[in-house]
């Protein structure tokens, strides 16, 4: 049975996944891109986008393992792009250009129909209408034995947390304030809501590197 | 000019610096004494509290660190002890004994006067009803050369911060959920309020010490 796993999710000191005032120059917000400061050096992701350079160490390590037998991915709409309400046309196909980083199938929350998008590499985006709970069917089908992750946004991980539906969480603590913006917690009792915080490791540019799971 | 320090304030990795259904028997709320497992097995915690023993590492130095060139220390009334309301009689004499760990005068804010309370070791409790301005007075008056440090709880701190009070802040983040309780940062904008984060350090047992710091 695959897992449900969030892997590299970086949020700040006071909670927040995303900044403020989110829109097409601050697709997290104002602020927001100093999250993710700790992946853009790491060699994962320089290998990914630019073919070459980037630090190894301990972050390395963690960003390159979010990627391992991972079968299919879930993202929220606005993980997809800046698009609200219905698609105008089919021509956004996603932030990653013609061969996007995930080569599995992704399922793409939305309430607005559109076909799958094959891209290269392996990634066909899916989109899914009929909320959380077919997304992570559909996904589980897919996965087959490997797992499934969880990209975000705070909203859609939100969704999940809420009905227990998240087995093992991995958030980046980022050396940053955002003031405001979208809180991962807030108003969620994860202790309530059945996780435990199993483990830490110190990180080399993020705080630390935390995994939350659902006891067993 | 004595600068209000925040030292060794551990807060859960969900944001909470206690957890709920405070009382006699969970001072720090149900979950709330997991927050201070790092602290507690330091060597500079043992030495105060039972003489020997205790874990030295990097959780220890900055413990030991946290009471360096301290003149003075303002508490939440919470922190001084459980009573609530007027005082019933001079009685209670705070949680740490006849020689508290503080040997500096301490403010403690409360709605209800009281006299100075003097203790063996150089520690003297003084009540004060004028509030955190006052409080804030009175502390850098006896503080001197040295600085001051606010020793919570969550409340008071939050108190200092919407104020923008506090001139450094390090947080110790615990490897631990509360789910509910006191959360240190909900509706903070602790960015708007002047604050970034300008060093982390990795624990031995806490996740990792964060400072926070005023803009000058």
């Amino acid at each position: 049975m695959p897992k449900l796993l969030v892997r590299c999710f970086s949020v700040s000191i006071d909670g927040f996944g995303a900044g403020p005032n989110q829109d097409l120059d601050n697709p997290v917000g104002v602020g927001g891109m100093d999250l993710f400061d700790w992946f853009h050096r790491t060699r994962t992701f320089q290998q990914m986008h630019a073919g070459e350079g980037g630090e190894t160490g301990r972050d390395d390590d963690i960003a390159a393992r979010g990627f391992d037998n991972i079968g299919a991915w879930i993202l929220g709409r606005n993980m997809f792009g800046p698009v609200r309400g219905p698609w105008p046309d089919e021509a956004w196909k996603g932030w990653w250009g013609e061969e996007p980083p995930y080569h599995t199938p992704v399922f793409v929350l939305t309430h607005h129909a559109r076909g799958p998008l094959p891209m290269k590499g392996g990634t066909t985006f899916h989109f899914v209408t009929e909320g959380i709970h077919t997304a992570l069917e559909r996904a589980t089908e897919a996965a087959g034995s490997r797992d499934i992750r969880l990209g975000g946004g705070v909203s859609t991980i939100r969704q999940f947390l809420r009905e227990s539906l998240v087995d093992d969480l991995h958030l980046a603590m980022a050396p940053t304030l955002l003031g405001s913006g979208e809180n991962l917690f807030e108003g969620l009792d994860m202790r309530a809501l059945g996780y435990h915080c199993v483990e830490t490791t110190p990180g080399t540019r993020a705080a630390a590197h935390v995994i939350l799971r659902k006891r067993a």
